[in-house]
This record gives structure tokens, sequence and C-alpha cells, in this order.
């Protein structure tokens, strides 16, 4: 398993007329949290890119439980639960800070792809956190 | 069942480095659809939240075929196929123009909510398109 | 002079919680219209590109009148007054349809780069709409 | 004077397809640095807002010198030179963390409004940084 928190704050770009964030842009709050947890194992997806992996969304998705708010501070818990094959699935909970209230609950499933467009295995640097 | 056909025209702002629509974007532009849908039936949302109506989205899915790329044009094909109740479901489609290509598939799922902020039933413009 | 007027409708994406267009979606919105005016002059994009040709942004501007809302269309006025060297103004207008109500006013510069990232002269379908 | 240097770091939804940074992007820094240099002096923009005062964006302004690449770290020099009176100028410089490159320079204008929507006097916060 792999875990890693990134905190994330509100701000008006966020915000819609409701007054609660915009339902797309916890999307991109994912994608800056799983950046960072593969940050944290020392993958940035820079080199992984410069090797020639991609790693494309295949499938995406998000609960709404409570709206976030302006000025709001959020915890993103990213975790990949599974041992990734020729997918990865990665999950995320938004959290409000200093209240512990869930705000949403999503995933994202990638595929990694070679040079040639074509499936290949995980990084070692993730694959060195599972079991076999 | 109520269908609605929306084109949508690919910016440079949607377009990531791998040069297809960064996957949030569809989520914008499946509201952009939606809209249109409901105001293909006589309903505008500002029109349904003047009345006190207010549609949250509680969950939202897409799953990525394939990419699409900068001046693309697409078609979203958006359905309701299901009679609407507390909660309404409503799925996406994306359609490349002239290559019946599918891009993305997706679906939103939204609550009816009064004044109150308590579930409530959908507009009768809505519930007229179905069978009881 | 190159003249285009693009219709734009504001959707839920692009609203704060004031229930006004959130500042940068126009500069969005002026990308759209200048991609529509080129091409209304045979000139898309993605051709210029494929030739090497770039428009890097070097300068944006613009003043806020009056905010745009939920639903409201837009059309945006987009002109070039000056015959472009090696650089092209833009100039946007947006405007409240069905009110002639002048919302925001700006404009943006861009260079025109060669192969080698080398400035160059326009298209020539830039320029024979403009005397010598 | 009031000065706040804000860190940004880039991700995927922030890259266009030529690897940079798209231009927009810039005016949600801004944004975000503006309400990080205001939350530095002690003012909120939520308790402002609470107070009935608003700050709308009457005019913006960037100039792009040099490309922001994905997971580039940049730092947001932002700036209040001149004593506010009913309108607030605030000045951004981006720059390439560990490089001292300047990216980007800009500005935007505020208007201080009131309950009633008319201009009054900026809260105090501000004003007791400037001489008289």
């Amino acid at each position: 398993m792999i875990q890693y928190a990134h905190p994330i704050k509100i701000y008006y770009r966020d915000v819609d007329k409701m007054g609660i964030v915009y339902y797309s842009r916890y999307f991109e709050y994912f994608e800056e949290s799983r950046t960072e947890l593969f940050s944290s194992i020392g993958l940035d997806i820079t080199s992984i890119e410069s090797k020639g992996i991609t790693l494309p969304v295949i499938s995406s998705h998000c609960d709404f439980k409570k709206g976030a708010q302006f000025e709001d501070k959020l915890l993103i818990k990213t975790s990949i639960f599974e041992k990734p094959r020729s997918t990865i699935k990665i999950s995320y909970e938004a959290i409000l800070n200093n209240s512990n209230d869930l705000l949403v609950k999503g995933y994202t499933i990638h595929a990694f792809l070679g040079k040639n467009g074509k499936p290949r295995k995980p990084p070692s640097e993730i694959l060195l956190n599972f079991d076999n």
C-alpha cells in the first residue's frame, strides 16, 4: 500500500455560485495529489515520461457528500491499495481540515503505456511497496 | 427518455501536453450538455433555481477510450434513460464528429433539493417525458 | 482590418460565488474567439502549427465593466485593427446579447515564431486583409 | 508597501500542448497569491466579505516572458506598492525557483465596494501598511 495526504486550499476560482467547489475541480485536486504521492516515493512524472512511460487516465469517479467552501483547507488522502499490474487504481478522500468531515470520495484508474503506446508493467519504485 | 446531442469544439485551453483533452474538462462539457438538454425541454436552470430548486451533483463518472485533440469537433450525446425520482441519472457519450468514434462515456447523478435543502420530486417538465 | 463576432454562453463552471463570470475565464473566451476569427479567414491553428509556426501570447489585458451571469449569452467582438508585423494585436469586446451592454474589453498580443523559435512574418492569409 | 512571496507548483492541468502553462492560468495563480498576501496581514477574504465588502477585479494585465513547464516550482512575488484609495493595484512577478528567471509580470486592479455596491475606503488592516 502507498498513502499520501496532500493539503489543498480553496480559492475563488474553485467555487461556483452555490458557494461550493465546482465538481470537476476535484479531479484537478486528485491529479495534484497523485503527482505528490508519486513524488513522495521518489517518482516524479517528468522523469517517468522522459523514459517514454505515460499514465493516461482510463476511468475516473467521484462521489460528493458535502461541499467545500472558499478558503476551506482540505486534506486529500490518496491511496494505492492494490498492487498495480498493467493498470493502477488510485483512491482519494477529501477531508475538511480540523473537522474530519468527508467531503468527497473518488478514484482514478490509469494504464501504464510504454514508448510504443503498448501496455507495460509499472515502474519498480511503485512495485516495491507491494508484496508479491 | 430524454435525449439531446450537443456540439463542442476543442480549444487550446482544453488540451494538455500529451496533446489530448485534459480529463476533468469532460465534466465541464457534461455540465454544458445537460444544461442544453434541460433547455431543449423548456427548462433553464436559472428558472429552476429561481423556484428554490437545486440539482447538486452527488456522483460523477467518466471512462476514457480515446483522446480528443485541438480543434476537434465533438458531439456530446446526453440521455436520461430512467424516470427520475429524488435523484436523476444523466448519461453522456462524446463522439468524434464525422467518424463516430466513441471518445468518452460517463454519467452524473444529481439530487433534487427544495428550498429547505430537503429532497423533493423532479419538475413536471422532466417527468412528462416518462411513462408512469 | 479583420473582424469576427463569436457567441459564447455562460455555464456553471464559469461563474463564481458572487454570481458572475470569474475573471480569468474571459481569457479562455478570447482564445476561443481568436481561433474562430482565424478560422473565418481560412486559417486553422492546427494547420498553422503543422507548418512550424506558433503564436505564443506575449501580453494580455482585460478591463471589466459589468459581470456576466449564468446562462447569459455573450457576443465576443474580435478585431485585428492594425497590420501585424512580427507581432499581432487582437482586440476583444464582450457584449451582452440583446442589450448591447459592454461587459469587458481587452486585447492579447502574440508573436509569430518559425520552426527555429525565431520571429517571422505573419501568414499571407492574414496579411492580405491589410493595405500596405 | 506590502509584499508576499507565494509558492506555486505546476501540474498537468495547467500545461498546454506546447508544454507550457496556458496563459489564463497565471490569473488564477495571481488570485491565489493575493489571497495569501491579504492573509499574511491578518485579512482573510471571507471575513472581508462577511462585512459586506467586495473587491471585484476592474482590470488585469499580464506580460509573458518565458514559459513554465510541468512540475516547475514558481514563486509569485506579490506587491502593493501604492497606498490604495477607492481602488487597489496589486503587482505580480512569477519567478522560476532556483533560477531567478522572470517568467511573467502582471497586475490586477480592484475596487473596494461596500454593502450598497458603492465605492468605499479600504480596510484599515491594509491602510496601516502605508504612510499618509
